[in-house]
């Protein structure tokens, strides 16, 4: 499912990858950074696609939630081998939720 | 290839899907809309992915751009299509991107 139960304002990051073709060790270090990044302070929720292009998007309370995730230590060294093996470009988007507009059948 | 030329501030529009079961016409009608929306006023780009979910990640200039799309005929009825036929649920989201870093290797 999604992420459906947030009230703005609130952040998002979106996060939007083309990976290389070396992704020994991807899979398995990009669910335990989303486990990772919902076990810290502030995680509102997290969204993931992937096809041609990927693209997560991570919800979070604050800013300063968002900064204090970018510099956990195992995030940094995920990133660190993100840059180095997995992509070849990514965009980072930090942005403020405005508005809000849901719909279930 | 991703949307990566853009300069904070400007607006993002994150639409989150799941999809039904009847997906006569959608594949047409999506890539219709996003042709359509290339051609508004403030239109800066598009990212999609989808898998389990989709995420599409439209980018505009302002807020008054993203509501004269939203008020823009042919997407109203696809909007309309779309909640009766297309959708189980989605979730859309009007967010300033405040700050934005790249990669490319």
């Amino acid at each position: 499912m999604i992420v459906n139960n947030l009230k703005p304002p609130y952040y998002a990051v979106i996060f939007t990858t083309v990976v290389s073709e070396n992704l020994e060790d991807y899979e398995k270090t990009a669910q335990k950074m989303e486990v990772l990044a919902s076990q810290q302070k502030g995680f509102l929720g997290i969204d993931s696609a992937r096809n041609d292009i990927g693209i997560t998007v991570s919800y979070w309370r604050t800013l300063e939630d968002i900064t204090a995730w970018k510099n956990n230590t195992e995030h940094t060294l995920a990133r660190n081998l993100g840059r180095e093996k997995w992509y070849r470009t990514y965009q980072l988007r930090i942005c403020k939720v405005e508005r809000e507009y849901g719909f279930l059948k």
